[in-house]
């Protein structure tokens, strides 16, 4: 198959824009991609626009406000995996050979809801009895705690951490640090969770373009080769049997690792889904970066912190930089691309070479309908 | 590029189903075109679910009704392109090497907004201003009839046509013959469309199985081969100009017989997106089925009727077999299928080699916004 460069990466600073309209968010981002790559807006040929709650046509409404009409394109939903699969559709299509150059955007305007959790389908089951997100990670939560003696402090420290991370990201919906006690004294949410353990709700957009990696020198003399683009369904967890494994996450790791031909040991740097604390000490372990049960223990260790051996969320994260949630899976892509440029400024991971994202979500209590993909970058 | 054929295609009558949920409508036909295809369902690896509004996750709900989970599901919206989008994607996974086989769904359940004209997005000033489809499509006719000399009873005569057609058709909604009185007499829509020149509002769903072409023999012998997979975006009409030219479907079919290496005169039978009387008109012309202006006398020629040189929507069209905007673009496609096997039963095509399917929309006003998806098949 032919191999995916990414040549421009472009986003707007993630927060509330409650006056803005879904293209008014979109635009922006991909206007700054298109110059990041330094490319003439007419080489793009189609685009794949990832969006969960911004209606029809978001990529139309969003390509109409630049003039950038007339090519295909196709919007994407997939929950929490929106644009991340909007991305894995744009590397299947350069893949199939029909296009050289391909935009992928996600955006979301989750203001218009009101605030609070997400609105869900009513139809499924789990969410009539009450299985909102929010409880369906603290009952994740409270098995692990049970487990593996997991403690309510080490969890907070996941909020300090990306919080830190976040203080350092002008495009972070939250840039003020927070310590662990500011986070145990916030809100209950849903026990464990008080309300800085839980991702914000706001609105964003970003912009990807992709084209042939035997063309990227056209655009940009460093572009980074995606090594491996993949997209699971299926379980989130593990049944009811083992809540401490996201089975979708540990499947697709397991492929998109097996695809690039790497491993965590190779990892410098990854966006994982931690849209609450302790998802990214499952994804921790979903991902290989230390066993089952020690996620703990190595978030504490300062693994995962800037200056770590495997630095998580350097942007900040769902928990700092914010979940406008079809426009996630763009987001981390483009904050992976600025690490391996070395681009991310004051939270640069230090010779990061190999960076992955993690998007995944949709799954309601997850018996059957969530959605993961996972893509793996290197410069 | 891989050759990519069908080798199953199932649906469930169009109609009314206020008592089920989106998986409901859609299990059914997922399981009709497994069937068909005579696989076995393991077999599949990926599935691309076309909605428009039927909320996060479709694919997933539907697929977890019948034990189909783990396999990736990318959910494809395009307003009324949203499943012939979702078969795009099928074609494109399969022709980059990654699936060898791949299951297309389209889904809508409308009925859930209470019947009337769809909800569209109010960030559009079109619709702020009352430029609802009907209204768009009215504008159309009159400016055609102005330019033409089309009459009303000319118009009338598309539906009377897919009418005749949908009475043939146990998947149809509308079941019932209607004449030009009938037609003309029905309630004013937006001048000059009456009731019964307006698609039905309704439930539905369809599905595809596609596999790449070298394999297809394991499972059919007589699968169709996709001679063509196009998508168009930009405007719906040629801008204030000229009306009476779609120009993303002009566009869209250029593309598509060059793709195919044929022409219109190659084409025995097509499905394209008449959900207003005028539409089936102006597509006739924009296929190069007759020249720009003679679509009225064309249609009175009979040559789009069942038994003449070109027959247009056998299924009934969405005229009457109905228009659930997400499912359209499938159904479109399982009905040329049915066709080109020789399976369609008292509305069968004599000797139908080469079948097309049109759906598009999208576009408010369409200056911008249109997306248009065209496939041609063969036998």
């Amino acid at each position: 198959m032919r191999g995916v460069s990414v040549v421009g990466v472009g986003m707007i600073p993630f927060g509330k824009y409650t006056e803005k309209t879904l293209a008014d968010l979109g635009w922006p981002a991909v206007k700054a991609a298109i110059a990041d790559a330094g490319i003439e807006p007419r080489r793009i040929e189609a685009a794949y626009c990832g969006t969960a709650l911004g209606g029809m046509m978001a990529g139309q409404r969003i390509l109409g406000r630049i003039g950038l009409t007339g090519i295909p394109v196709a919007n994407i939903e997939n929950a929490c995996s929106s644009s991340s699969t909007a991305l894995r559709q744009g590397v299947m299509a350069i893949r199939s050979g029909e296009y050289d150059v391909v935009l992928v955007i996600g955006v979301e305007k989750l203001t218009k809801f009101g605030g609070g959790t997400l609105p869900l389908e009513e139809e499924d089951w789990e969410v009539s009895q009450g299985l909102v997100m929010p409880a369906l990670y603290a009952m994740r939560a409270r098995r692990y705690m049970h487990e593996f003696g997991l403690t309510s402090a080490q969890l907070a420290k996941v909020s300090v951490k990306n919080r830190s991370h976040g203080a350092l990201n002008p495009d972070a919906q939250m840039r003020t640090p927070v310590s662990s006690e500011e986070v145990l004294a916030s809100r209950l949410i849903a026990d464990p969770f008080t309300l800085l353990q839980c991702c914000p709700t706001g609105d964003g957009a970003a912009a990807i373009i992709l084209c042939a990696a035997s063309i990227a020198k056209e655009f940009r003399s460093e572009a980074i080769r995606i090594r491996a683009s993949d997209l699971t369904s299926g379980k989130y967890v593990s049944g009811f049997r083992d809540m401490t494994v996201p089975e979708i996450t540990v499947r697709g790791a397991r492929e998109a690792y097996e695809e690039a031909g790497l491993g965590p040991e190779d990892v410098d740097v990854a966006e994982v889904h931690d849209a609450f604390t302790i998802a990214e000490l499952l994804y921790y372990e979903a991902f290989g970066f230390c066993a089952h049960g020690d996620a703990g223990a190595f978030l504490e260790s300062g693994a995962t912190s800037l200056g770590g051996s495997i630095v998580v969320n350097p942007s900040g994260g769902l928990l700092a930089k914010g979940h406008p949630i079809g426009a996630t899976g763009a987001a981390q892509a483009v904050e992976i691309v600025r690490q391996l440029r070395g681009e991310a400024g004051a939270r640069q991971v230090e010779g990061a070479r190999v960076g992955l994202t993690h998007a995944t979500g949709g799954g309601i209590s997850g018996f059957d309908h969530g959605a993961c993909s996972i893509h793996i970058f290197s410069r």
